[in-house]
């Protein structure tokens, strides 16, 4: 369940078998000099398999797309115990209804994954990385808009860092803090990326991130900016917002919100949730961060001053939750954007969608699954 | 049934009602200044319905993709009169089944769709167009490939014309043939856009452009090209590529194919299948063009040469079809890339789909639409 079964350089696909690892699928598409974009933090245990079955996100999404987005074709093995080879290689097909996509974040509860056709990129040649500094979120917002308007797909990721998350992991990890005299600011790690093997091309994406920045920051919208000048520095950057979630590990227990809302509502919903949160339990610091440029937000809260213990905090997980997602619903936005619905929040899937929604949903798995043989209990409470 | 629901500028979306023709969508993005790439010859009449119920394809899909790839969330009347609200303007929304995908490209089969939120995008700000000449159609394909790589996401079309498309179009229309004296050179169309306001970036991405052209005639892959001069120019290259089909409308009757094949198979699969017919239709003479970066080919066969007259020409029909088909499913391709099943195609899909795959679109159409009232014969024989 982990072979290769097709590389097909030429259409820029490979054909891998669901337990294939996803740093095994970076890797062989870069023997090829392409890029298979899905880049994760388990990136070294997660499967080809689990990443469709959960439809995957990460870092890289702004620019490629949701693991839905990667996939051309799966084989599956179906409830009835039939297999479905449906290893599609085309970019173009448009014979009946689109089965793959009903499988692909399914989490398992339609079929068994086998394997699937995965698209491969161009490389990039040349990479840029920065950090930015700015007042507030609203600004990062901007920011982002004003970057990907001026480099549309050479802008490769756009994360948000807050100040507390930013604080807390250059405490625990001893970073140096990009703006050492603003620990306040609100910081953006961005990316951008080049394919081109041109000096010339490279050398003008560099002059016009640099020109884009220096005018943002003559009129005001940025504070600061630091581009990384090596190689060592750039994996030095994104060491530091890969590793908040480890050092949010470290000082505790903490309730995690994965959720997305429209890019245009991102600095309302944070303001009003935190205010929100702020009337039912002072002092509470949430440590948010996550994808701009997909809406995404992980918005964490762990005990800070607002809790005696670890207990305290536990104690008010599902008032924490409540409050954070009827403003997400309040703001048409999704208690999961990347990480499925699993068990945990299987409850609030049915007080938050519609009943036609659900329905439509309960018509598929009896369809599929009338036995409920797959992954029983997930996703739908059946 | 076309009223603009939403724009939100900052999120990128644009929610419209179903009547609303692809042309004022376009309009209307343009108006904020961003793209809603979705780009056919029957702009002006198709609406955005249409387009989601067909998964309309186009020049800008190597790009852009297709019109599933641009839609958020759908609203929708279900077969059982009730109305899904299930208008997701997230870019990631990981909470159960993703139902919009069942409905877009199902030609109306399983439901009405009433709205959908679109995506938009940055606008380009310069746009450079392009002839090439080569000596085949393997290096058209060997040009696309080297093409990307180095434009990457900056390379928004790539449009193939066989030697009998551009004579055709040319003489039909009194057009100048890009490459006079090489009549049977294999021409390309090639389009690189550039979202930046910088002068220094759009002047490296011409001189980029250029001498990416130039290594290529120096190294004997290509062996010509043209790059417009003129935005007047840019049109006329486009209008050559465009009005091949009208060119083909008015030497009489032709026999239509929309197919795809993986990108690497293209070459060979047209050499194979107009083998194949001349053993059978000797001095057939099919006028191929289409989306080269989609694997998406125009396989069309008129009279020409071979057929005594237009009657002839019908008579032949079901034969031809099977024999490019059956070359198709070969190739591993799709008889239907981007025009959809209705009926003509209905009872190849029997043939050519795998049982399994049958079924399981059979257990969602029975699913959904029990008494099969929505859009019936279509797709699908029940």
């Amino acid at each position: 369940m982990n072979a290769v079964r097709q590389i097909d350089e030429a259409n820029r696909t490979m054909t891998l078998e669901a337990g294939v690892t996803l740093e095994r699928a970076q890797q062989i598409a870069h023997q090829y000099g392409l890029l298979y974009p899905l880049s994760l933090a388990s990136e070294g245990s997660a499967t080809i398999g689990g990443n469709l079955a959960t439809n995957a996100g990460g870092t890289q999404v702004l620019r490629y797309g949701n693991t839905r987005d990667l996939c051309l074709g799966l084989e599956l093995v179906l409830p009835n115990g039939e297999v479905w080879s449906g290893l599609n290689t085309l970019r173009k097909n448009n014979t009946g209804y689109d089965m793959k996509h009903l499988f692909i974040g399914a989490e398992g509860t339609l079929g068994v994954i086998t394997a699937a056709v995965l698209k491969l990129f161009p490389a990039p040649v040349d990479t840029l990385t920065a950090f930015i500094a700015t007042k507030d979120l609203n600004h990062v917002v901007q920011a982002f808009n004003a970057c990907q308007k001026q480099f549309d797909a050479q802008l490769t990721a756009f994360e948000y860092i807050s100040p507390n998350a930013l604080n807390l992991v250059c405490e625990q990890f001893n970073y140096l803090h990009p703006f050492a005299d603003e620990p306040q600011a609100h910081v953006a790690l961005i990316e951008i990326s080049n394919t081109s093997t041109q000096a010339d091309a490279l050398n003008a994406l560099h002059q016009s991130f640099h020109s884009h920045i220096s005018s943002a920051i003559e009129q005001g919208h940025i504070r600061n900016a630091i581009v990384a000048q090596s190689g060592a520095q750039q994996t030095q950057f994104w060491r530091i917002r890969e590793q908040i979630s480890a050092a949010q590990k470290r000082v505790g227990k903490n309730i995690k919100h994965d959720i997305s809302v429209p890019i245009s509502a991102i600095a309302e919903f944070v303001k009003i949730t935190c205010a929100e949160l702020e009337l039912h339990y002072p002092s509470i610091e949430p440590t948010i961060f996550g994808h701009i440029g997909d809406g995404n937000l992980h918005f964490n809260v762990s005990r800070g001053q607002a809790f005696a213990d670890a207990n305290a905090l536990m104690a008010a997980e599902t008032d924490i939750n409540q409050i954070v997602y009827i403003q997400v619903q309040k703001y048409n936005g999704s208690i999961s954007a990347e990480h499925g619905i699993g068990l945990l929040k299987r409850d609030w899937l049915e007080v938050l969608k519609s009943p036609v929604e659900l329905n439509l949903m309960s018509i598929i798995k009896q369809g599929l699954d009338p036995f409920n043989i797959m992954n029983p209990g997930k996703i739908l409470n059946q």
